[in-house]
Parts: C-alpha cells; sequence; structure tokens
C-alpha cells in the first residue's frame, strides 16, 4: 500500500510535493486526552513486516522512562510498532513511569499480535507527571483497531506540543534498479539542542537496509542534522529518532560496501535536514530562519563549538529578531566558542554583504539590515584558519517563546 | 578625605547604609557624548598615592583593546588612575582601537601628572564601532580638571549602559585598630555570563595590602561572587574587576600571612557578592533575583556544572517568569550539566517547599507557585551524592530582555 499525504504548510513556506508513504506501513492516531481533550495524542506506526530498526537518543543523564526503554530493546536491531503519545514525556516518573511505559507496550503487542521486544514506545510533552494510565489503556484497542486509516502526516499531527505545523518530509531513492522510499515525522520547537538526537523522529523505508548499517546510516545522517540546530540550548530528556526499514521493497538489504548505500545515505542526509530546518522554521516564537556558517576553522570541532555558541547567543538571536547587524555580538559569541582563531583574520557575512573585514567593521551596517528583513538568514563567519567547515541552524529569540514558555503548563 | 555618597536604590529593594568611600581616592565624570549626549560617560578614579593594583579579566578570545592594555599594565602591580568610558566597548576596533586606548591614557596622564604605566583605561558598550576621538579627547582636560567634584555614586552611574540603577557598595574593616574601607561599583545588565569577572567593576581601599595578596585576594572574591552569576549566557569582551588599595589609612601592608588578612578578604568577599546581587537584580528585563543552590554533589565542580546550567536554562528561566513551578526543566537543565548524579535520588526545593522527593513529584507545586511570586527565590538542588555545595544567581527571562536587546544599537 503506498498513500500519498499533503503537509500543511505554514503560508509563507513553499508548498513541498506531496509526501509519499513508504510500502508496507500502516497508521492510527486516536484521542485519549493525556494532557486535556481534543485532540489526537496517541499514534501508532506499524510495519507488515518485521524490520531493522536503529535509534539515536538524547545524552542527557536524565532519560525519560520510554528512552530508557528503547535503548535497551534497539540492540536487537529488530522492530515491528512504534507507539507515541504527545502531552506527557514519562520522564522524572520513577519506577511508576517504567511500569506504565511498559503496560503500554505489552498491551499494543497483544491487540496488534506481535511478540513484545518487537513494539517501541516514546513519548513527548510535560515532565514530571505521572502518565494519565486511566485514559490511555482504553484508548489502545481502538488505537490498534484503526490501523490503516490514519496518514503518516496524521502521526506528525499527532507527536506535536508546541508545533505550529507539522513536520514531513520524504525522498525517493533508486536502489538496485527499483524506487524505494523514505519519509520521515519530527516534531520539535522547544528543548532544542545539540548532542542529541531531536525531540522526536520517526524514519519509515520499504529499502531493506542490514541492521548495523541502517544504525551508521542513522548516526551519520543525525550528527549532520539534528545535532546541529538549536532553538534556546536546553536539551530533552526524550530525545529519540528511530529508523524502521522494512525491506518491502525486496532489494538485496543495503551493507555498507553495497553500491546503493551512498545513495541511501545522501537521501537519509538530506531528509534529516530538510526536517531539522523544519524544527527550527518552527522553533517557539521564531520569526526568522538563521543558518550559521562558520567556513575555514582549524577543525570540523573548532568550525562547531563557533557555530553552535553563535547559534545559541541570545544576544545574537535577540538582534537578528531586530534586524539589527549587531556583528560585534558575533565575535563576542565565537570568542567565548572555545574554537581556535585570530579574531584579526575573521570576515563576517550577512548573506552576501561583508560586515567585518579582518576583524573590524566594514561599514556596511545598512546593507546587512537590510538582509536581515528576509524570514530566512545566512550569517557566515570566515576564521580564515583552515579548511574546516559546520553549519549549524537556529532562529531569532522573541517575546514570543518568553510567553510559550512562561505559560506552557498553565 | 571622606565623602559620603548615597545610592540609588530601586523602590523595592532595602535601602542601604550611605556609602562611605575610602579616603586619597577623588572622582570626576564629564559628558563626552560617546554614544550619544545627555549623559556624564567619561569618568575617572584617582588616587593620591601610587596604589598596589590587581585585576582579573575576561577569557573570552575577543579582548577589547582596553582589556589587553590593562592585562599587560597589571603585571607591574602599580597604578594611580582608572579612566573608564560607556557607550564604546573599543572592542573589534583592531589597530586603531589599541592607538585611540593608548593616546587617551597619554593625554590623562599628562593631565594628572603621573606616570603613564600608573594609568589604566575600561571601556564598555556597543563593540565594533570605532571611538569617537573627536569627541573623547577635548573632553579629557575638563575630566581631569574637574577631579574632586563627584562622588563615587556618579562613576557607578558614569559606567551605566543598560543598568537601570548604580550598583554600590562598601563595608569597614578593621585593620591593626584602625578603620579602613573597602568600596566598590560595578556595571552589568547584559552579556554576562561566568568565568570571566564581570562587566566592570572597580573597587578601591585605603587600606594598605601588598600586590600579591591584593591580587589573591581579589581572584578568590571574583570566583565565589562575578563568575557565579549569570543572566543570559554570554560572555563578553570587556570584563574587567579591578582593586586598588592606597594605603592611605597608613596600616602595614597585609600579606597573606597578616593577621588582618582573613578580614580584609571576608570584606571584600562580601562586597563582590553584594555587587553581583545588585547586577543580577538589574538584569536586562529581570523581575526576580533567583538563587540556584546545588547541595551534597559529588565535588565543588559538579554543584556548580549543575548550578550554573540549571541558572543559565532559556526555559528555567522563562518558568519562574511565569511562576510556574516546571521542575522537570530544572532535572532536565542538571542532567545535561556533565555534573554526577542520579537522579532517583534528587530533591528539589523552591524556597522551604519540597517539589521532588528522591527524582519524582512530590505533589506540592501549587505551594511552590506561590512562593514564586515573590521578588526573590532560592531553588535548592540536593543532590545527595556527596558533600558539595555551590550556589550561582540568576535572574528570570521576560519579554523585556527581548525588547532591550532587539534594539540595543537603534
Amino acid at each position: 500500500m503506498q498513500t500519498t499525504t499533503e503537509c500543511i504548510y505554514p503560508n509563507d513556506m513553499k508548498k513541498p510535493s506531496p509526501i509519499t508513504t513508504p510500502r508496507g506501513f500502516f497508521f492510527s492516531v486516536t484521542e485519549a486526552a493525556i494532557k486535556k481533550p481534543g485532540r489526537k495524542d496517541l499514534a501508532l506506526i506499524f510495519s507488515e513486516a518485521e524490520s531493522a530498526i536503529a535509534g539515536t537518543f538524547t545524552t542527557n543523564a536524565v532519560k525519560a522512562a520510554p528512552v530508557r526503554i528503547c535503548m535497551q530493546k534497539i540492540r536487537s536491531g529488530k522492530g515491528q510498532a512504534i507507539v507515541v503519545n504527545s502531552g506527557n514525556a514519562n520522564a522524572c516518573t520513577g519506577k511508576q513511569g517504567m511500569k506504565d511505559a511498559q503496560e503500554i507496550m505489552v498491551k499494543i503487542a497483544k491487540q496488534l499480535g506481535i511478540s513484545r521486544p518487537l513494539t517501541y514506545i516514546c513519548s513527548t510533552g510535560v515532565i514530571g507527571t505521572p502518565m494519565p494510565m486511566q485514559r490511555i489503556i482504553p484508548a489502545i484497542g481502538p488505537l490498534a483497531g484503526d490501523l490503516g486509516n490514519a496518514s503518516f502526516n496524521d502521526i506528525a499531527k499527532a507527536i506535536m506540543t508546541t508545533d505550529t505545523f507539522p513536520k514531513i518530509a520524504s525522498r525517493e531513492v533508486n536502489i538496485q534498479g527499483k524506487q524505494g522510499i523514505i519519509a520521515g515525522v519530527c516534531k520539535g520547537a522547544g528543548m532544542i539542542a545539540p548532542n542529541m538526537a531531536t525531540m522526536l523522529c520517526f524514519i519509515i523505508t520499504d529499502i531493506a537496509v542490514e541492521k548495523k548499517t541502517l544504525h551508521a546510516a542513522l548516526k551519520g545522517s543525525v550528527r549532520k542534522s539534528f545535532n546541529r540546530i538549536t532553538i534556546d540550548g536546553d536539551m530533552s530528556t526524550n530525545d529519540t529518532a528511530l529508523i524502521m526499514a522494512n525491506g518491502v521493497l525486496g532489494n538485496r538489504p543495503i551493507t555498507k560496501t553495497s553500491a546503493g548505500f551512498p545513495t541511501f545515505q545522501k537521501a537519509l542526509d538530506e531528509l534529516t535536514y530538510e526536517l531539522s530546518k523544519l524544527i527550527v522554521k518552527d522553533g517557539e516564537g521564531a520569526t526568522k530562519l538563521v543558518e550559521i556558517v562558520v567556513k575555514n576553522a582549524r577543525s570540523e570541532e573548532d568550525a562547531e563549538k563557533a557555530a553552535l555558541a553563535i547559534a545559541n547567543s541570545s544576544l545574537v538571536k535577540t538582534a537578528i529578531y531586530g534586524n539589527d547587524a549587531n556583528w560585534g555580538r558575533i565575535m563576542a559569541a565565537a570568542g567565548y566558542s572555545k574554537a581556535r582563531f585570530t579574531p584579526e583574520s575573521t570576515d563576517i557575512f550577512f548573506n552576501k554583504v561583508q560586515v567585518v573585514k579582518k576583524g573590524v567593521m566594514n561599514n556596511k551596517d545598512r546593507e546587512a539590515t537590510e538582509e536581515m528583513k528576509g524570514k530566512e538568514l545566512k550569517i557566515t563567519v570566515d576564521l580564515h584558519t583552515g579548511k574546516a567547515l559546520a553549519k549549524v541552524l537556529t532562529c531569532d529569540l522573541t517575546e514570543d517563546y518568553i510567553r510559550i514558555n512562561a505559560e506552557y503548563r498553565t
């Protein structure tokens, strides 16, 4: 079965082609009124065939119950179903949280008639509140029974918390003469910071991929996408990216030495980059998408340190919001990033306008201000000390970020 | 000469006793219209006698011209005058910035009739704009000529940028039967983050202190005061704390082995803590002063890491602004701080209300919300893994922070 869904994008974004979902995956969503009633907050992704599965998880020492469970299970490399809820993160919920997550999985596995180890669970939402099991458990039957009646876009909608639009993307890939599909959904909005997967991301493909290769491919893609975005510098307790490859396409499983591997990796890289861009675009209160490029650094690590420090700086982010080409704050952030560079050889560009030449002003602040008035901005910092490059996506910091987060639980 | 000045404090703060300034120091302020006209933005601190001087400086790799000059000069341990301007940071201004700073010092030294090595310079304000020398140079004569006609509080006012009130404090200390005085002014408001001195802080005392001892005392005090405050996590290019001890009191110079040393250190600790508290209280847009105490950590470093991560978290700071006892964000921040701890043994208190007991909720969120409605809040995180403690001062994050920083240069 191949479904086509249309994604709801904000008005100012180019409308992408309809999302094509991989064969052999079925979806279901239902309302369990987890945080409050009125929306589908429980979702199920199911593959008709046992699949290879791989994941990356938050590096936060405080890990939600479902994260701890998934990290344990994923060692098998096998999966068939993912149940996911929004509204409650099931984090800092102690032993009861672990029991609750297990109980949901057991019930789902039973309803689907699959073995428990093939069932995965993810949660997102408020930290520290026990799961409302009295409302979740009765919803599991209808959720499993309704499988096939929802689209992948419905999954993207069900996992939203403070997101303002669902995040979905797909790529078609030619593997051994056959047209395979990779599709992904994710959620973001807040508590987005590097060194993690992302809040939640589910990628599915009908291409057969050997499990270790699948893990390596995901890790490679996440490193340059979800791990290089930042909205507020806060790392979540629940970040999880899962990829499930069910092989329904019928190709010989891709391994690292397969001719098809680079093609698959490239498509996965593009897909995760597109999804991470959507997360930043929908950053809480954000009005602008900003790409920070640090180039000609001594090492990729130096470039990444500088780019992340700039991308995380509240002062840089508020200046961008105010259309103020305040490059001094960019220099200051690079300066405390611990990246190795000489301020006196640094150039800075706002799009193509050079505001800093060899560490000092280039009298182009007015032109740079004009560049800032668009919805997207690229800031390039050329360190002139080497050849390495890193890109980080970020957004501006606005009054709305404050409002959203001052009122989140109320 | 001993002057008494009254400090202008915000209405909701307890009015402190009038500030007593140390003997033998003279002050002057004038308007040089550095950023814009209408305020005194050039200030001079002068000691009638050559003094011991010590300083701590930003660890940012991008250092303003005056910082680089002071770091070089201070090796002598001797000083007599400090000229300081607000409105322009003289940072990222290249060779011209160094020349400008030198020229100002040379002119000041000449006017005062003291040797150049005894003259220090500090700047604060916008980064990257050349110093308006055509307005500063003509102001130097009047500045030096007017010495003695301003108070230490006038200095505190002249160094303000986005500060809403001047920051000044003093302590009387009995040294060898004589009443010595230590007084300090500082400025803060934005670009405040640990691992530095502070934005600018000038401490003067009439107590004689041997120069190496003075440096050690300042370093010790700064570590537990200015280096443990955070407003926006952005480290400045200009942070400088200077202390000048002119010995006019006539005591035998204090050394580390003197009976008076602990007394002096304690007074300096208190003074710098009071000044750093004033900085956080006046954090850009802040409505609340928050003390984060992490206790029973495995090491002071662990306690400090956890406290700083919590104090820097935008999500924690917005929740505090919204009077939301969202302790999950505190757990998450501690979790990514790299401090060693077990979430399951962690307790969290809002003032005396325990919101988290052994890592899970204690059903006291409503009581905690009541505690949050005051102007000051103490959040205690008990890790139960050791005996070390660290305190960090921070403030809430509000819409006003965004407004102030989106419009700073306009």
